[in-house]
């Protein structure tokens, strides 16, 4: 049985091009970038080109605005823990979301019982920032503010630009790791921009902080001193090259996608309506739905479509194996017993109008089967 | 012109079967293993594998003595961060050498700066760490020392498992990046052992950490919690299937490659010997050369060579750009003039003979010019 997989959010596919750059580069530039010799250049100079795409997807304007590192989570963590040592004298106050990625809510979380001053912003019941809060807690002393630009859960789009006028002296950091793709970064004015390569269809293992010129930072991994300090570690030349590869047919191709995605979402919501009792926990035509089929738990519909090698998602993949409900959801105040109904299914370029066909037809059965046994 | 390439300390080319199995990985098992579904379970099982192989080549009893990282670097920082935050409350005095990588080093100087005290330790002639020092060293209060297993820049080894007898309360961890694959690592009796992928021709941008079960640490990267919240981020999964892949060989070959080094480390500076003023600053039958022809300097040999298609280092690679002589050396009291003409050849298993007759050939012509130049 063929698989589909709309679990394009957790993780996407390497593309055959980009899957292609990192086994020749493997075969044939495997020297280290930072030895002197000529074959260590020659792996420096492929790591220039794929930093020049990149620069070109976030808006940097010199090089030394974008840091390769091992993926979003390290993007976000050196990004505000940076961020955080470079400025401590400055001040102890810092902000961000309730609904924010674990890789940004749990560094506050650390610094927060390291003595720093957090305020959690609440969001609507549509998912956005409480913008009224946020002007009101921005202080002086205020001196980091992370807020993602898409939720990885809902596909709702935070109106970084605006808090970036309200953000004071503070640095401002934004995850856009789901929102690379779909949102042109270029528009996005944040300090700190974090992306990963494996959510469009770069490799695992690999990912980029933007930080523009003149932002606070301090290194907080520590040896070699690759990436301007601010990233030791031996570059990854071939999944570099692989990301940058993915992200010259992630420009390239950005309009088509969209377009395609806004697509297949529309349609995809249009059959949806088509079952019963169903509520969409967020609407953003993007290449996130996040629905509920009430009475039956995202869970229970998950196991019933991967016995037809169909693949959704609760929440997260991080926090997919947590049985609780989403704290995402939580923040938006809906209804426990829909939250627990929560499914996300998310869309990538290589999805098809058949395959939504396809996985509306099995929800319906699933749908309908499963509510039956819960009535008995 | 063929490459011959000698800086198999730098990093390594990844074998041929080591990328098939990322290849295959990445087109076949995309999905995110910390998805709840099967195509997750699956991306899991794989995962599993590769530990297991990799907990064979370590000793480690359990899979939770196994972390995967993005390399050394991440692998010493969270050995060493992660361990003073789980015990800072028992004492402020660490200890480490003085010939460390910079990835260990750099750990310990911010950990100075936060107030920590820190004892380097001397090494002698030969590079091997002041055993008395130590001894006087240790305290009740020394929460963790940290000692590299085998020298990256000379392949001296340090006596592990002798510093362990006199760790007392302290964490014993080593920095087993270069030695991996030279040494017999569960021969070594430490409480964290740091390993990379690349140094042992699997894929770049992975390694592992070995935490002995009972070790107090405490995690310095927040976010999804993988890998038993000690390393959050999305596991690279076919970078460490590879990384498997390569281990797995290297466990199979491991008598027949150390044989072979041996070899060619013996027939290696036999032929070198051949050339005038030559001086060997270590000398350990293993995979590393460090040699000083008289009155060249190391950078200019290398250069030289670069220009015939052969590949050596001055130094580490992660140093390759400073011009100042190796700390390393400068701990082992080389005369300086010495220590300026040091090269590093660094031999993998797929060296040969004629390569080495054919640098040493080369290293003799560049070494009669480069001398006549100079006495003009």
């Amino acid at each position: 049985m063929k698989e589909i997989y709309f679990d394009n959010s957790a993780t996407t596919k390497i593309s055959a091009k980009a899957l292609e750059k990192y086994k020749i580069i493997s075969e044939t530039l495997y020297a280290n970038p930072a030895s002197l010799h000529k074959a260590g250049f020659n792996a420096e100079k492929e790591i220039d080109i794929a930093r020049k795409t990149v620069m070109k997807a976030l808006g940097a304007k010199n090089e030394k605005e974008i840091i390769f590192t091992s993926g979003g989570t390290e993007s976000d963590n050196i990004a505000i823990l940076g961020s955080v040592l470079a400025r401590h004298r400055e001040g102890k106050h810092i902000i961000t979301s309730k609904t924010e990625h674990h890789a940004v809510l749990d560094c506050f979380k650390f610094l927060e019982s390291r003595g720093y001053e957090v305020t959690y912003l609440n969001v609507d019941k549509t998912g956005i920032i409480d913008i009224e809060q946020l002007k009101n807690s921005v202080r002086d002393d205020t001196i980091l503010i992370s807020v993602m630009a898409m939720n990885n859960e809902t596909g709702i789009v935070q109106p970084i630009n605006q808090i970036k006028e309200l953000a004071k002296n503070a640095t401002l950091h934004t995850d856009a790791v789901q929102a690379f793709g779909k949102l042109d970064l270029i528009k996005i004015n944040a300090d700190l921009i974090s992306v990963s390569a494996h959510k469009v269809h770069g490799p695992k293992g690999v990912g980029a902080l933007y930080i523009k010129s003149g932002t606070k930072i301090k290194n907080t991994v520590f040896g070699g001193g690759q990436e301007w300090n601010l990233r030791s570690g031996t570059l990854n030349v071939p999944g570099i090259c692989a990301f940058g590869c993915a992200v010259e047919e992630l420009i390239a191709e950005f309009e088509y996608n969209n377009n395609k995605f806004t697509e297949l979402y529309d349609y995809f919501v249009k059959r949806l309506t088509e079952i019963e009792d169903v509520v969409f926990n967020s609407y953003v035509q993007g290449n996130i739905i996040n629905v509920s089929f009430v009475g039956i738990r995202g869970e229970v519909l998950l196991h019933y479509l991967e016995e037809k090698n169909i693949y959704i998602s609760t929440g997260s993949a991080c926090n997919a194996k947590s049985t609780k409900i989403s704290y995402v959801l939580d923040a938006m105040n809906i209804d426990k017993t829909v939250a627990e109904g929560a499914v996300r299914i998310s869309l990538s370029k290589y999805n098809s109008v058949d395959e939504i066909d396809c996985v509306v037809e099995e929800i319906k059965k699933g749908v309908e089967l499963l509510r039956k046994f819960k009535r008995r």
